[in-house]
């Protein structure tokens, strides 16, 4: 009997990157095609799959194609559908797993990617004998997959696990759903940036990003600033992890964790974040709790991430 | 073929309540003990078991014993046992499952009493056909159960469910918890007196609660003058029901229930607390879970609610 494959496709506001992942985990095949530039969903959607039809047929000697797993912003477990996708050129509901579907007779699964990358923690990263823990995403925004009793909290509708959407800060800053002070409007990437300028507006402290072209201030740059020592940028990593260890009490007392994974470029920043985010999850946590809840960096490789999340979907289910 | 019966125990700081319960949610006998004045909690199950194996030889003929489910304020459903309760007379761990099971050769499952609540409401009351919910106590405090992909959330260490004590104001009122500003302390029968002091403290506003006893300011009291019309005591509702929808916007974020049950004598306030938390959830909510979630009372009867959700763990297993 051949050995079976999935592919894993993870649809991102620039690029679409895909994978032909085995059961354990090792990526046989990798490729991307551009999201943006297309005439409609349907031209992209016969280039996407053309494109992994080739490698696929070169492939089928060796193996079977078991299914195919997609991650996306929005994207829906249930109606299989990407849904007003703020970052997506293709607007309203698009029906992707049906769209895949015409081209390949066999099982699509389509969720959001923080929830395929929940997935692949559990299947081939840190959460491997775990059965609760969350995984928080870092990027531009903050998405969060919740694994409660060993399976994902997908909600009535498929939309449950929006940790970046809940109040931080009562009136904090406005954040691009149209509220004020969500949780991802501070921990992530634009949010460490946003708290940099704000303490270059409201503080004399020296900095030496303080002479950064507006444009150019980016949290990469605030991280190798923190790395040499720069208090301003050191300040703005320590608010970032108290509002997030804070918050992340909270969702502690949701669904108990035992673990909660970081994902994400800042994710790395073991001193500078990881360890003020323990200090101030366990500052803000109730008593039950205390000690019991570990944050760690996700195990999965960065390059890698989203293709083995969205070919968890169909190992899982499988 | 004998019917199956179980026996559901409700342990609280007063009374120790227990009932026999059909598959069918119908409650045959009940009984009460009192929780306080034993010597010690051997006493106390030697008196319940004794009381409840009474009735039960009595049924035998007719019944077959399916099993004995309880719930207790900070019960543990992965140990057995109730874990430093603040409101019984038994200090430390106490194994109350194989304590019962030293009298009773049936499965015997513990949880706390919210989490039982929300199984009850499940197989007994208005969540019967959903899988997705979350289940509110309004008491001295604020207790709560999340049903997910229709099992309750326990967590890694079973003590999930804990939404009276995420911050519902940051630096806000002192909790009994010992943090600051939890959910509860806004949100419960003790928090609404709270507010009622505070807007009779902070406010010339004419109320007839103005001239009330302190210690004879309670829920039912402010319910009964907001009914006729009292305006500080409406506000105190108002107040109550913006801090409670707001928080439950939190909490759709987490698992995106189908509804919210709100129970005890608080959620009967139909006009004056569900319609207003209703109103305020919709404000606070992010846009994709906007008009998806019902604010409805529980459908337990008050009196059976406690039996049946501590019966309901045996049927849901059984």
């Amino acid at each position: 009997m051949k050995e079976k494959i999935a592919v894993g496709i993870d649809i991102g506001g620039t690029n679409t990157v895909f994978g032909f992942v085995t059961e354990t985990g090792e990526v046989l095949h990798e490729g991307k095609i551009k999201s943006k530039g297309h005439k409609n969903v349907n031209d992209f959607v016969i280039l996407l799959t053309t494109t992994i039809k080739k490698i696929l047929n070169f492939e089928l000697n060796h193996f079977d194609l078991a299914g195919i797993g997609m991650g996306a912003p929005n994207g829906n477990y249930y109606s299989g559908s990407v849904e007003y996708a703020p970052n997506l050129e293709w607007k309203g509901i698009i029906p992707f797993v049906q769209l895949i579907k015409d081209h390949f007779d066999v099982p699509v699964i389509l969720t959001n990617d923080a929830n395929a990358g929940a997935l692949g923690e559990k299947l081939y990263g840190g959460a491997k004998n775990m059965n609760d823990f969350i995984f928080i995403t870092l990027g531009t925004g903050l998405g969060s997959g919740i694994v409660s009793g060993g399976k994902l909290i997908y909600g009535h509708d498929g939309f449950a696990g929006e940790i970046g959407h809940t109040f931080a800060v009562h009136n904090g800053r406005a954040c691009g759903c149209g509220r004020k002070g969500c949780l991802e409007t501070y921990a992530s990437a634009t949010g460490i940036v946003n708290t940099v300028k704000e303490l270059l507006n409201n503080c004399e402290t020296d900095s030496s990003l303080r002479g950064v072209e507006n444009g150019k201030l980016n949290s990469y740059l605030i991280y190798q600033e923190a790395k040499k020592g720069d208090k301003l940028a050191i300040e703005a990593f320590d608010f970032t992890a108290k509002i997030l260890g804070r918050t992340l009490a909270d969702s502690v007392a949701y669904t108990s964790p035992q673990a909660i994974f970081l994902f994400g470029g800042l994710a790395n920043a073991e001193d500078l974040l990881l360890k003020p985010v323990k200090h101030y999850l366990e500052e803000y946590i109730l008593n039950i709790y205390k000690d019991k809840v570990e944050i760690l960096s996700s195990q999965l490789k960065n390059g890698q991430a989203a293709v083995l999340g969205a070919a968890a979907l169909i190992w899982n289910e499988v």
